[in-house]
């Protein structure tokens, strides 16, 4: 279709949506679990990842945290790569897409307007008792997802949530996936074994046998999930509008979710759309998630990093952070109005020079 | 223009917005105030007050309140008025018109999604210390204000705030307007002794003259005002589309403190739509305080109830409840869409039926 671009599916639903009106949703969420030492590298030590959320939408608001004295890093051997905020905020702003928060629960609230959908931050998974109420979030996120779907002609709704990758394979492992060793994760190695315990001891805990697949999708969240899984979930089933989540594999979750609540849900008004570095990594595979969920277009975007001379940018070639903040779906967002992948990754390099220095 | 709609002022406002996009946002709050027995009827008791905006905006989105019994009420003698929220419900579906809710500070939160503005309820006024960071809130409101106005071609801005005639009066005089017995009221006896000596006991207690005019806008609602008023103010300010602000005398309070903070502000791209109930209410007089700020248009919208057969709807005619939830402009716009009066207040009528009985 055009540079930046790579496409697994369908390109039925580009059509639907190149040069439409866009409105970019980020919904953040917290989940007690990104305090496991090791669990995640989204944020610079494991009490700080609850901060990662808010730091990332004020970042993309305000030009910088608030919340924070500096803009979430994933450390790395030899430096630290920023939070893929700044590709969102980049790819948002040279496209004039407007952008809204939506908080699903979180520990600590941004300093900018936002959605209200959830009550309280996810707990530890390990509980077997992660998310309080998730149908209840689920109903917010359905009512604002129609309110919002008819002020826009493409809902684009990202996330930003630490440790989200365990919990989605909490949630698809609940379900009857089989996902174990195929999520992303935001650290070059990807601590599959970790993930894993993580989620054997919370379904455990909430007496769920492993693989078997509870009757009650909600109950999979309330036991094992995330609350951003629910609000983007209902943000989706409530549009009238062609709807891309802007995510990598835990925005497979979300399909799933989708599917065990509503089996005949038209998925081809919907597409997943992530980074190359997602789909392109050997240490997961959405794909073969995907394929068990059925037919949901997948799109890469490619933010060109190999042409940077940014070394923070740089380390995502090499498997750091990989996705995050919908930055894959607000480059290809960008895209969809005709807007070159070399002046997405200028801009980029200019907020990250702004931004970091 | 049509039957339904008396203009005072200029016409051009409604060219610019006559069959355009609109985005209805209602901004709730609550203030201690309200709980001063006799202020307001905004409610069956001074303490179920704190409840009317947050019931008003869940009958809206779900057909009936979820965090009282029964619909808000104003009591007078032979029966009680339905809450505005019922006139804003039938306009706006009929027209076809999304509704947000925005939360400036409530002590009673809604069971519905909605935007944080603020982070605490007003207190009584009579402290001199009504509202908390009211710059703060006016930031976020902008924001928010600057967001939508992307998203839609006319933002309509409605509000529920139990007292908040007190607390626009305690405003105007703080910013040195003269409107002392000009304010409106949810009552046919509007108690303006009781409102003006809660205003001057609450401007002595933070220390500014009566007569004096405070330097620092935000002082005024800091001391005297309610948190919706610097919201509001911050939303219109943010709007880059014509903006109403759908109210009676409070929505006078927000054009001051909009004037107060930029006294060039172009008004011509903003007006005030309220019902007749308020322009020709005896008890108070919005063109007199409107004649202070400035070349703002007003328009009233005549919801046509002497053609009514509905008791609670006809307790309007002799002057119960007037206003609220942004009724007046919820009419208006629903008119600048084709739609005839008559089907308004029928479909009004048929909401109370199946609301109230």
């Amino acid at each position: 279709m055009c540079d930046g671009l790579n496409i697994y599916g369908s390109t039925e639903f580009l059509g639907r949506v190149v040069e439409k009106k866009s409105l970019f949703v980020c919904t953040i969420a917290t989940t007690a679990t990104s305090k496991i030492p090791g669990i995640t590298g989204a944020g610079v030590s494991p009490e700080l990842t609850e901060y990662t959320p808010a730091a990332d939408v004020e970042l993309i608001i305000h030009d910088k945290p608030l919340c924070l004295d500096e803009i979430p890093q994933t450390i790395v051997e030899g430096g630290a790569a920023p939070t893929p905020a700044v590709i969102t905020k980049a790819a948002l702003q040279i496209a004039d897409i407007p952008f809204l928060v939506a908080d699903a629960g979180s520990a600590i609230k941004p300093s900018v307007p936002y959605v209200k959908l959830g009550d309280s931050a996810g707990k530890d998974i390990r509980t077997g008792k992660a998310v309080k109420n998730p149908q209840k979030i689920f109903e917010n996120g359905k009512i604002l997802g129609k309110t919002l779907s008819k002020l826009t002609e493409h809902l684009i709704i990202g996330e930003s949530t630490p440790a989200g990758t365990t919990t989605a394979l909490g949630v698809l492992t609940a379900l009857g996936y089989d996902a174990s060793f195929k999520v992303s994760g935001s650290m070059s190695e990807n601590p599959h074994d970790l993930k894993k315990d993580v989620v054997k001891e919370g379904m455990a805990s909430a007496g769920i046998f492993w693989g078997e697949s509870v009757s009650d999708p909600f109950k999979a969240v309330e036991a094992v999930g995330d609350p951003m899984i629910p609000a983007v979930a209902g943000l989706a089933m409530g549009s009238e509008v062609p709807v891309t989540l802007a995510g990598g594999t835990q925005m497979t979750a979300v399909c799933a979710l989708i599917k065990a609540l509503e089996p005949d849900f038209d998925f081809s008004n919907l597409c997943i759309a992530t980074t190359v570095f997602v789909v392109e990594d050997e240490t997961s595979n959405i794909h073969h998630i995907i394929e068990q969920i059925g037919e949901v277009s997948l799109y890469a975007a490619d933010p060109f990093f190999h042409e940077s001379d940014n070394e923070g940018l740089r380390r995502y070639l090499s498997g750091s952070v990989k996705e995050g903040v919908g930055a894959g779906g607000a480059i290809m967002a960008a895209l969809l109005q005709g807007i070159d992948i070399r002046d997405i990754r200028k801009e980029t390099e200019d907020l990250c020079q702004k931004i970091i220095n």
